[in-house]
């Protein structure tokens, strides 16, 4: 997969992903189906492993991996069958054992973000499976990353709280 | 599908989804894959919307769908392939076009919540498309569940933030 820095676009990011839309995604309105944004984020976030050395051969090796704590997405435009998608990431934050991650899913080269999807990985010893901190030589690639991201702008859908406008209990 | 309430477990709600973990829900570390929890929280928000006159034939009739704007998810344990999963739905909210919904994952008669996800829902006629107004028909189906659930007790995983314990910029 070619990865490269998207420095023309916002939020800015690593395209981590890319994939046409497939039928087994669409729902019964001709859309992608929710789930299956999530699905790509996924793949995304494999994507975003690969380049810190937790693709297979570095999971094998290190007997790390990271599991999902948490995530939140924001759903903005409806999404066709057909068309080609990706996943653009960038590091929100780390600490010694977890990464936040935001991804935006965009159309192939173009700029109107379609869904956004933060999340909270956790690094885990697989023999526990157990939460630990990165390998020395994950930190090595994840630090650099982190700070070259820190100087990016905070995407406008992370840190959201799910809430009605005016909550009512009836309609 | 058998539609049923649970009244001795934490969260309530009503079952609106049941199914065995297929092979390919299941990623590379052996457990359903965090994208595939929301698709199965997606079908549990079908089986919600057949409760709620939104059914295949209710949609066709009304000319109304739901889109999902948002979404929050916890991923608490890992789920293995040919677990018996159920999701049970829970409203958290509603307005005139809007209704906030809590899913909670189980397997099959268990307390144990597995991941909880948050959502919310907007009523859509798909001649736009364009966000409206509950069909009365639908909002009289919906009124009497949000009252019902309006008593029960709040799910402990609704309404997060994503954040990092203490955020640093580099691990």
């Amino acid at each position: 997969m070619a990865l490269m820095t998207m420095r023309n676009s916002k939020p800015a990011g690593l395209v981590t992903y890319r994939s046409e839309v497939l039928p087994e995604w669409v729902d019964y309105n001709g859309h992608l189906r929710d789930g299956f944004y999530l699905v790509i984020f996924s793949y995304g976030v494999d994507g975003f492993m690969d380049l810190i050395g937790l693709d297979a051969a570095g999971r094998k090796a290190l007997g790390h991996s990271l599991f999902t704590l948490e995530a939140h997405l924001n759903f903005l435009h409806e999404v066709k069958l057909g068309a080609r998608l990706e996943v653009r990431t960038q590091v929100l934050g780390c600490d010694a054992k977890r990464v936040h991650v935001g991804l935006g899913l965009y159309e192939e080269g173009q700029d109107k973000l379609l869904s956004f999807c933060e999340q909270m990985q956790l690094n885990v010893d697989m023999a526990g499976p157990t939460a630990t901190t990165f390998a020395p030589s994950v930190a090595a690639l994840l630090q650099p990353l982190a700070l070259a991201h820190a100087g990016l702008e905070k995407p406008k859908f992370a840190g959201r709280v799910i809430a009605l406008p005016q909550p009512k209990v009836a309609p």
